[in-house]
């Protein structure tokens, strides 16, 4: 009989693996070894210079297959000289795990491998199997990532019930947080074309900053909605507005504006799309003034609504934690939005105020603690 | 009995002097000669820097002071390579002279010389004294140029019951527009504080962006008025916006905005910066955004009414040039600004098409008749 996984060894073994994205640095490898020893199936799925882990224990394509997803690539160290400790050394001092990735999310990729392991050696389902779909591009452009193993897994007829992705979920508090949904973000540039003109005959030019102010306004003014069940408002933030025009008497003939949306469930980013570009419209129906909109969408809105999935991991975390974690649907995107076109999703991790930060942390008791959350997961889920 | 004074060929020679802002470049040495020998008692206020000349024929302080003021420095050349003569040759061709100053205003400072000396030589007054006022820094900063000579002037109890700036102030024709005043003109610069924050939870910033949106839309969308009898309505134009932000995901803490207004008699610089000052305080108050105004009052709007002054020049222009002279107060600033407030002061000059450009040039007749007309001016005015 083997023993048991050690997450909190794992997470250091993965820390000295140097895989700042898109580099592999030997992480990969790692899982991929241990994972192939406890009987998954493991399959690189790398693409467009990005290394991809699938494993798999059970039979392919069958219909209760829990999966987890996570993601081995790492942040740049950032100033290199003001961590205390070796970013990539793995270092355990006091019961604090240093490095980068010890909160995002190498340790929540070991904490679920090292359940995943335990739990197909010592209580393996009856009918069910186990799938890490674990990328080397979450931290870059994501295009090659998550995406690649999904698309891999339609061809090859794999498939998930139900997927976890070990995120850092919680602020402060180890079991305070699971998101079951992520509000879509879109970004909108303007370009306001006028007539330029001397400041002193403004009825001989048409003024773009004119114009482009008249449209920012209303858009910041516009309320879009007031929140939805399991949403905050969406909020609208017109981050810059810019002219590049250094003289006074000159009115310029171009101006410029950049619009970031964060949306919830009742909006999509085409629909907003068809907003922004009537608003646009208007305005240069009132001023003579043409507007160039390009919109980029990085990501829908999506929502596992409350049921069997945040359930079970809700009355999981309560009993190991003593903590009720919230339903929330609040912060930036992960890659659970392409997840959910595939199956339910859920995310639940550790706590990530260091994420991102010189001297990233984290308490080795938090990963054995999050292990042993997964391990349950994976019980009451087959169970 | 000495020959009249030739303003073509006079031209020519100040067009030879390279007096480009703050060069002197020989050009009121020139003058200071020609007028010295024709009887004036000549005297340089030079200032800063700044080479300015003073001429008075008659006694000093006289009530009825007739003056002329001009300028003599130049806007540099800009490309050289691109003029097809020239620039300081002074050359004639085909009736058409040549050079930097040709327009602005060589031509005008010989003309209203040159009449000047051929009136007191030929037609002295009996009782009556006729003053230039001649500066090198219109086309800089105007901080030591016709403003020293007022404040020279005044020390000394020099004085004019009238003056006559020979700007060029026709468009297309010569004699259709003389200046009885101008618009005021002052610049605006706001810079909107705000709280920096990610787009992502616009609620714990405070957006200078958003702000400044409104404060523009809200000043380009106000009516100043409808202008009054003698001045187009005053206008407003937002120059440029500019937040130099490049992050789509971060809200900036700042963001400045630029105007100019162009106002008429129906206002003061000190009334329009307390509204502007007004109006930023409202945006604060509903926004929480504070604004740092800083304003520059180029020069306020003056009138010279329609009276004694301006009918006779616009029956001498219509008598030389069959033309009858609008009485416009349209345009940008010129020294008429300064002297306004010492007397009845308007703007007669020829065509100024070529002004500041490549290739500025000016027909030799349009010179000539320019000094006709002076000189009947003058006539008229001792008559």
């Amino acid at each position: 009989m083997s023993q048991p996984v050690d997450p909190v060894d794992l997470t250091a073994r993965l820390i000295r693996c140097p895989s700042v994205t898109p580099e592999e640095g030997g992480a990969l490898v790692l899982l991929d070894k241990l994972l192939t020893d406890a009987g998954f199936t493991c399959t690189r799925v790398d693409r467009g210079g990005v290394s991809n882990l699938f494993a798999r224990w059970g039979a392919k394509g069958n219909v209760k297959t829990f999966g987890f997803n996570g993601h081995t690539d790492v942040v740049p160290v950032g100033d290199a000289g003001a961590w205390t400790h070796d970013p990539f050394g793995g270092e355990i001092e006091d019961g604090i795990l240093w490095g980068r990735g010890a909160t995002d999310m190498k340790s929540g990729v070991a904490a679920f491998a090292a359940a995943a392991v335990d739990f197909v050696r010592e209580t393996p389902p009856e009918n069910g199997a186990v799938v890490l779909a674990i990328t080397g591009d979450e931290e870059g452009d994501a295009i090659d990532g998550t995406t690649a193993l999904l698309d891999w897994m339609a061809e090859q007829g794999e498939r998930m019930s139900a997927c976890l992705v070990g995120e850092p979920t919680c602020p402060e508090t180890m079991g305070e947080m699971m998101k079951i949904g992520r509000r879509g973000s879109m970004n909108a540039k303007f370009v306001a074309q006028g007539v330029q003109g001397h400041s002193a005959y403004p009825h001989r030019a048409k003024n773009p900053v004119h114009a482009m102010a008249r449209l920012c306004d209303r858009l910041a003014s516009h309320v879009l909605d007031e929140g939805t069940d399991h949403f905050d408002a969406s909020t609208l933030a017109v981050t810059g507005i810019d002219t590049g025009n250094p003289a006074t008497n000159v009115i310029p003939s171009s101006c410029s504006a950049m619009v970031n949306i964060r949306f919830n469930d009742s909006h999509t980013g085409a629909g907003l799309s068809d907003w922004l570009r009537a608003m646009a419209d208007q305005v240069a129906v009132e001023t003579g003034v043409s507007f160039e909109v390009s919109i980029k969408i990085s990501g829908e809105s999506f929502l596992t609504p409350p049921g069997e999935l945040s359930d079970l991991i809700g009355r999981v975390v309560q009993a190991e934690t003593g903590v009720t974690p919230e339903l929330s649907t609040s912060g930036g995107t992960s890659d659970a939005r392409f997840v959910k076109d595939h199956c339910p999703v859920v995310e639940f991790g550790l706590v990530g105020k260091t994420m991102h930060k010189v001297d990233e942390q984290v308490p080795v008791e938090q990963i054995e603690q999050l292990k042993r959350i997964y391990r349950r997961i994976l019980e009451g889920y087959f169970a």
